[in-house]
């Protein structure tokens, strides 16, 4: 008997039906920015974020009161304080408190893998650390690739593609879809320079257009927190 | 203002519908086995093949006296003569003949694509004569990947980004898609070896349970033909 668990990869929110129930574990990544910023907003201190999948839900939480951001197609919805961006996260005010997002792509992706066991978030930001947990949970993974409105993008990919990497170098895990094979072989052509590898990547021309080039630099490199955000009754908080 | 035109990789029929229209031509590719026995078949004189959906609808064909073929799941359909192996196509009683077509993923990509001004047939066995026809073409074109079950599969993407590659490499043609990016990539790390590259691929493995080597190594073998079929009012024929 095989007693390795799957690691596998999911491109897309809306692919994730064909891979619904069979992992224990779903692990979320929006690189370009919403995984990336919460991995922030945790290293920096805040108490939980409420991810919704709506503009109109944020905007009901804005009129309890709460602190609300959101982004869509890159920018800061109008009337909202902040949106996606990590660096908006690092203020003071943000510690100890608790946050409402909506993003385009990731809060999409949290919300569709609501119901399974246990729903992490990754990102570049906490790489190892996230790996280093997969590795001793002794269960199915899935990572599931927020992608760009429902289309491929190549930097969750190869996030995804480094995580699958580690675990299957583990001896632990095997991956049987081919789009674990093709994140995984993604990741290690460009894991020796990520950011002229995606130089190419339509998110990176979208958001470049945008001025957030500080943005990518920071989501693309490896390592900067060990936090791991976990979903608990509908709010993300730090494990 | 630039004249260049699009390659586009789209990777499963499920999401054509986000590339659906902006494409003149539109290259369907199944390369394990549905698009590489249509090749094969053309080389070996066929008429003619209408590709169905559905078992249903080839069922109404073969009850009309057609000769007709059906795979499932990698298998023939009870009760059909052959399915979508190409070398059921090198049997002299094929030539001139018009046969009745359906198999898993590949006439599902034909359907679903049959409204494009333009639809051809690519394999890894016409590769050269379809990206030299494509090239001198000046329209948008889309590669639309048959997938498995609506799910990525790496032989169909490897075998657009080697005609992504060819096209852009003319320097008369733009991409902009992630998956496009991703397809090229993938192309060029196996293109020395594509066999071994594919030897832990989903489908190959499906396959080989079914003792379908040869088959799969003449699927991989680029160049065997310089045919290429297209759809005419719903039946393929030879360009």
């Amino acid at each position: 008997m095989d007693l390795r668990k799957h690691i596998e990869v999911c491109f897309t929110p809306r692919e994730y039906e064909y891979f619904k129930g069979e992992y224990e574990i779903v692990v979320v990544i929006d690189v370009l920015r919403a995984t990336s910023a919460i991995c922030a907003a945790f290293d920096n201190g805040i108490k939980s974020i409420i991810p919704v999948p709506t503009v109109e839900e944020a905007l009901e939480y804005q009129k309890k009161g709460f602190l609300v951001g959101a982004e869509r197609k890159g920018q800061i919805v109008e009337g909202f304080d902040f949106g996606n961006s990590p660096f908006s996260y690092m203020k003071e005010e943000f510690r100890g408190k608790e946050v409402v997002l909506t993003t385009t792509n990731g809060t999409k992706s949290l919300d569709v893998a609501k119901e399974a066991e246990t729903v992490v978030v990754a990102s570049f930001l906490n790489l190892d650390a996230i790996c280093k947990w997969l590795e001793v949970q002794d269960r199915n993974v899935l990572c599931l690739c927020s992608g760009w409105q429902d289309k491929f993008n190549l930097e969750d990919t190869i996030c995804a593609g480094a995580i699958s990497d580690y675990l299957i170098n583990t001896g632990n895990f095997i991956s049987e879809e081919d789009s674990t094979i093709a994140a995984k072989y993604l990741y290690l052509s460009a894991k020796d320079n990520c950011f002229g590898y995606l130089k190419s990547s339509s998110h990176r021309k979208r958001m470049k257009n945008f001025n957030l080039n500080e943005d990518i630099k920071y989501c693309l490199t490896p390592n900067q927190t060990n936090v791991i955000p976990i979903l608990k009754n509908g709010k993300l908080v730090k494990i």
